[in-house]
């Protein structure tokens, strides 16, 4: 899948969630749930919607010669319905000229793109809840253990590696919250017919809508979004939040696992680094993982909001540089969320080099700053804090859980 | 304000919002703020808090100086805060070593930064607002009015101009409502003292951000977000999202506008154009400058959250990318808003050259697809579905009206 | 290849280019390389380097086990490199250790990359050749045809079809002899080792590398660039430029091929379009394709640019964000050339349209004006400019036809 | 000048470069070089030349009423035409149907762009060069000291610091080179009149063209570069390019001056920190600087070449776009190399630390390991390539110096 520097950027998973056989298939899912809804409401004969519901199985398809001629159209949808209507024609003539009646290549790309996205959002969300929950227990376990504060990369004062974590914690519950919110705006039908107005539908659309909403367990909206992007770019923006959260956590990571610093290990068996093989190598694939996700992501939301002045009822590239760059985001935000839940399941922490770099420190100090800004007491401050962040913590992430 | 060729792009309003009097004269009320709360809590001395509170006047400082010394420092809090110091210190000396008292910079620039930004978002706020009303009232008017659908840049069937400017004004009010929402989440006290634990105000810390919170009217967060900034910078990208929805109004516009084309003309009032002052120039300034927003606020986003894994209790540059991306995001913001706003209000609208252009179309193809799809009665379904959309507009609307 | 959604944004040529199979070739192109010129000054024996050289085929490796545990190890060179060593000790247990001897995972990569992208490179610059070729062709047919010069997307005076033809070719021909003479500097043997001293190759790291040169018909840099990448990223930034350069002139044709204005028609060959295959669509792909790849260019550059400070002697996660931004940036650049070249050759112009829309604009103006700025006569300048910069520009063109 | 979070990310003289001032004063140089190069080939009279030029002082105009009214008219040129033409009128009433002749408002505003960025160019290239003579005498006086070479953040083996400063100053040196080229074909005269034909010039267009690009000591064109802005924004991504690899020079500063790494120092005559000024803390405010330079030039570099596609002979929005992102662009690269340039000269460096972290880390290896990659004798390897690369970089350097 992908290019070949990429794929271990991200996982498996989401790459399978979007690859050409997936959103096919959920291309298939709409035409199948579209020819049901408009047989339910008498658009088009029950007959011909079962022949057209009975070919809509990716297994029929030549996925390979698909994706081919995706290129010579522009537009992979074209491809496919062609395949479609072909096939459904070997069995049934009449019935072809219903595949995807009143409806249009945009529909079926973006109510798919709906269906293979809300998977990806699913395997993110696992993730980041995993990532959450290691990081609550780090920051109980760690609570009282005193740490150098850090600013501007020099010692400030002294904070506790329990805060710290709790700290990482907040902003990756918080996006998880706003994701799951935005995600439900934003995994809709799309179903609009040509130019939005679902002309041929004559006044039935609406309802063609409502069940293929229940059908495909996505949001019926209010308005067709051809052209009006906000939400699901909204959504996009969202994966770029968390990413830049789980980016920080692997930053200072990093940092802190420096051999000078010392003071975390990233777990080995996150495998990877070096070809040396070299057994005094601490690997940091992990945080790299995240790092590489967190300056990629922006450039993908960039990408989409410079895209969204969309042209009339369809746009000319616009459409079609969101479409191409959104697989990329997901495949970001998916890597940083696996990479960093399995880093901190597995992270090292080495309470007694905090404390001894925090007295290395006070060494070098004028006893007056030392006992000022580098009290080791300081971190009761930090502890309270920390016990106290935890609970509301944890009383935001109930709903995650029930979810 | 600004660089000689950005003015024109955001408007005088937002321009001095941001301006350095404005900022420092928030930072000021921080610090003043920050005082009144501490004698409230007896962390210091009433006396010391009135002299501190009477200092905190912009009018008192050398706002050109204080800008000009923040080069050396890298920062525009060492100054000010040095400044307000020797002040206070003038009429009462004990009172200076408690200017700022178990605060630092990051905590009266964070906050100021959320005061002018709140002001430079209820400018925003009403331009939007004005801007859907103008919109809700086209899309009532033209409802019925035929308009060729267009897409990838060809005709491609038919539509009506009132759905046109419905379906523009939903993703502009979707924004409205989130970027409220979003706001009341991000714009906070900041009060986290050196390294984020209020360590020096010992257990007052809780109480002393709720007055404070009060006093400023900015809302009291439950974690200081010193390192942890995804509600500042989901704001922000709501901003974003904001300005490519406005972008796509923008583009139709001047699509439409092209003399070959004639639907549209942008209202003379909003000026400008080419030194030649031709009559016969049609002059598309607003759509200028939204069309240019749309360009640079998303690079203004990607900025801003590759900026976000800020290293340990408080960054080196990306915290200083953060500050310095901020206002540029909202004068486009503020600039296209206000641009749309006064653009929309005096359109003219030609609904014969839109119907004639349709005609022209139908002209050229065969009867068959000239009846099917260049219908001029399919305005009718398009109509209603205005109709229908107004209704769902103007509810929704109602929150942001009663604000 | 790649992802479903930008398979038709490239060429099949250019993602074959960057495909797992041909990385992996350069690598092991690599690896012989170096096991031959190392054998060549004494550093390694005759008999390992032939048994590492013969093993390096790419047919005797399993391609998509390589990437599958490059997902592991966090880099592609470190499954691949396992596998030739166990391949080589099947037949020479003593050669095994002698594979990569002295290098680092990094030199093998940046090689094979470097080998790759010049096939991208050719690629790319066979099609900029032909869209040159096809522009000055239609610039010197079409110097005398009067059309209408837009400013602001509204009429403002006279030029010739022609003249915008040679204005259309003057900046990818300069876009061609930049990237040919910054290829030229870029393209480059990485030898460095571990950390870019070349330590295991005592004083012969020079000689190998001048070897592997010459074998690879690539430079020999004066420095390692293991985190010095400003040549390899000026590389990006003048694809970044074409790709800028080729938008514009889609960006032209697809305003100019409005059904409204009706001076141009994309060639039908391009294919592609709606699935309604209506007669009267225009198909515009090839300039999609050109216009989606102006939009994404930019942010695959910024990430380059971005991922510039590669920490100390090789970097952690920048260095592979900008692998892993690379191939799609390439991808991008030979869709647009290719869709250029497509169109161009097959651009159907239609001057009497162009004559047209000037009359119907003389006609709505003041007869002063019509006669000052709109006067046919005015594309006589035009005409003669735009066979001055022919000129030019057949000359400037020669250097890259020899080369 | 511009905002109070950026001014101290640039320098006074940049800004004061772009500052409106000089910026009018550009623009009216160009119009007193049009006005002589016309009166000179008998385009217009000796008369009207001598009261245009007269006229063209800065001092005569009010800058600030000039940049209010650049708002309504969306356009810096209208308002400073229209003055100048009252302004000449006062004097001699025929003159001022001469001003800007033949001549358009992006003529004036591109070729004093190009004059005031002629200028901030000379400034950057002036600290580059102070920053690359810093870091050859630091190589110099430092090849032999051993330092640990760091990959993925980890102990790799040994260089030398030396080595690490030639390898920092190679990058640097190539960008001035590229940049010193870059803007020898840039900075030009730009002189296209309405369209890019120059039609009311008559024959006389290329005449006054070269006598302009003599009066101005910029390059006469061979073609107008109204929307052709390929060699304007070559020159913006080696800026990019420059500032990605001052940032890289910062970002290892940054950690190596760690306390707990304690290599290096940055010179603390270079200010700045926190407002506690506690003595312990070392300060890195010249890195903060080229750092945050490093995070936005990126983002700057992707808004001038995704504004590539202009329209037709003048573009609406995408040529605003890249008139207000270019002073940014220039005002991170000035305060980078200004900042580097500062920090360098004054930079503190420890050998001894150097040392010690090699040993401590060569200490807790198993000795097999310590002595093939921790030898400090390896540092003599790179000593060697130290000189070496020195060399090189002295006989490269010399034509700027010559320059």
């Amino acid at each position: 899948m992908s290019n070949i520097f990429e794929s271990f950027l991200s996982t498996s998973e989401v790459q399978e969630a979007f690859g050409a056989r997936n959103v096919l298939d959920a291309m298939l899912r709409f035409e199948a749930a579209l020819a049901r809804a408009q047989a339910g409401v008498g658009l088009i004969p029950q007959a011909a919607a079962q022949s057209i519901i009975g070919t809509c199985k990716v297994d029929l398809f030549d996925v390979t010669k698909i994706v081919r001629e995706s290129a010579r159209a522009g537009c992979i949808a074209i491809p496919l319905l062609n395949s479609l209507k072909e096939t459904v024609s070997l069995f049934n003539k009449e019935a072809a000229a219903f595949v995807n009646f009143g409806s249009t290549n945009q529909d079926v790309i973006d109510t798919a793109l709906a269906l293979v996205t809300r998977n990806a959002i699913k395997l993110i969300e696992a993730d980041v809840d995993k990532t959450v929950a290691a990081l609550l227990t780090l920051a109980s376990r760690h609570a009282d253990d005193p740490l150098l504060a850090r600013t501007l990369m020099q010692p400030a004062s002294v904070t506790s590696f329990g805060l710290k974590c709790a700290d990482w914690a907040a902003p990756l519950l918080r996006s998880r919250l706003r994701l799951q919110s935005s995600a439900s705006n934003a995994l809709c039908v799309q179903l609009g017919g040509a130019v939005g107005t679902l002309a041929q539908m004559q006044d039935k659309g609406a309802q063609v809508m409502t069940l293929m909403a229940t059908d495909l367990q996505l949001k019926a909206p209010l308005f067709s979004w051809h052209t009006q992007r906000d939400e699901w770019v909204a959504m996009g923006c969202e994966l770029g939040l968390l990413v830049g959260s789980l980016g920080k956590v692997a930053k200072d990571i990093t940092l802190m696992a420096q051999f000078e610093v010392g003071e975390l290990t990233e777990s080995l068996g996150t495998g990877g680094g070096d070809a040396k093989e070299m057994l005094h190598r601490r690997h940091q694939v992990a945080c790299m993982v995240a790092l590489a996700a967190a300056q990629r992501a922006p450039q993908r939301v960039a990408a989409l909001l410079a895209a969204m002045p969309q042209e009339h009822e369809r746009a000319l590239a616009n459409r079609q540089v969101e479409l191409a760059e959104w697989p990329g985001l997901l495949m970001s935000a998916h890597g940083a969320a696996r990479a960093m839940a399995q880093a901190l399941v597995g992270l090292q922490v080495d309470p007694q080099r905090m404390r001894a770099n925090l007295d290395t420190f006070r060494a070098v100090l004028p006893p007056k700053e030392a006992s000022q800004w580098f009290n080791p007491g300081l971190a009761q401050q930090a502890a309270d804090l920390a016990r106290t962040r935890l609970n509301v913590l944890v009383a935001l992430r109930q709903p995650t859980e029930t979810a």
